[in-house]
């Protein structure tokens, strides 16, 4: 409880009744990111509901920075693709093996298997005065993020899968899509149905990288604060639960 | 339909049943930036759910690069608000009148009404090789940005309302939190049981700025062609319907 407010004895505005709480985790808990497609095309009604969902993301100063590319385009893909086979092999050099050969074996993108490629972009020029803009100027990816995370959920509960894809120089994406220079292109994204929705996330699956323990990652009060406050045991013991 | 992959004659393999569609959704559309809490507290479950459901978001390479730091002390708190008064007036200086009295006539944080405040950080150094982050480092402060909203969807299905306070100096808020200076505070939120959820952004209702129309953030196959090809007149209808 804080300072200025006290518990109101009416009611909660507004808790969504259990099937839909569990509906939202559904969607938290089975989104994947997703590298191998089938080729049915997404019904343009589903891709505009997606697309209209991230457009629901919050920003900065209302700011609404993101641009939408829809590349269908299967020559602006190839290019795309062949961008991607150059950065991978030049990301291949910074591991020594077996990690590389382990690398190399990886499937990272559905460029020309999936119906449709998204990139998602950022503005920094979209308006001239942004409200909470002022500190921190990064804010204004940070909305466009947050954009994309709405567009990835929406997509898993219509049982599309989204690929995200980050193995490219910028500077050479801008010029194959025509983005101007002063755009961030944040993400680029394959969209289609996947083969299937795998339990867990590739590199989990591959041994590449295990899921940290949450435990590890909370701090209370203060970043240092080893020994954690009384007041938190029962939040802990609510974390270990499922 | 692309050129290496068919469509299958299976059925797809996993979309949401109408009604857990429509709770994820509902989730996207209804959640807002909160600065209006009422003071009960946050049952320690539910902050659990929300938590562990950030800590499900995409990552690249499997970073996980988040900590969360959840903060009730309110000596830590009183801090953080003269740190966030102080930015206020130090960004209405650059509003001209009358936009610079309605900046300052609007309620921005709820940062000692919430029962709670929770700073989302990003470790650049989580791990030594990143697959996937070779190209665009930013990419871990992007994964940081989809957990965020991956906590805020939850927390919208609970009831519980999330403000994102961005008006603060980054060097000041590790100093207050003791965040060491390589890790980057990316969100600090207050979480908290709203007065009410408002039917659209604050901002919109104030006037401050409007939803910009979706048509025209849209680019198809290049950034610049402007007349759209025909293939994307079905997907334009269906954007134009509820």
């Amino acid at each position: 409880m804080s300072k200025t407010s006290k518990p109101s004895s009416s009611p909660i505005p507004d808790i969504f009744p259990l099937e839909e709480r569990q509906a939202v985790y559904r969607a938290i808990y089975a989104r994947r990111d997703e590298r191998h497609f089938r080729g049915d095309p997404i019904p343009d009604q589903v891709l505009a509901r997606i697309i209209k969902a991230a457009h629901q993301g919050p920003s900065v100063g209302f700011m609404q920075p993101w641009d939408f590319m829809l590349i269908r385009s299967l020559e602006v893909r190839n290019q795309v693709k062949e961008l991607f086979e150059r950065e991978r092999q030049a990301a291949a050099c910074y591991y020594d093996e077996p990690r590389r050969s382990h690398y190399l074996s990886l499937k990272l993108e559905g460029i020309l298997e999936s119906p449709i490629n998204l990139c998602i972009t950022c503005d920094p020029t979209r308006a001239e005065e942004v409200l909470g803009r002022n500190s921190i100027r990064e804010t204004d990816v940070y909305s466009t993020c947050c954009a994309v995370q709405n567009l990835w959920l929406a997509a898993r509960s219509e049982g599309i899968g989204v690929g995200w894809i980050s193995v490219f120089k910028l500077p050479q994406l801008r010029k194959i899509l025509g983005i101007p220079p002063h755009v961030i292109p944040v993400a680029y994204l394959c969209l289609g149905y996947p083969v299937e929705f795998q339990s867990q996330p590739l590199l989990q699956t591959e041994g590449w990288r295990d899921r940290l323990p949450l435990s590890d990652l909370l701090h209370y009060d203060d970043w240092e604060g080893v020994a954690t406050p009384p007041e938190w045991s029962e939040f802990q013991r609510a974390l270990e639960e499922n």
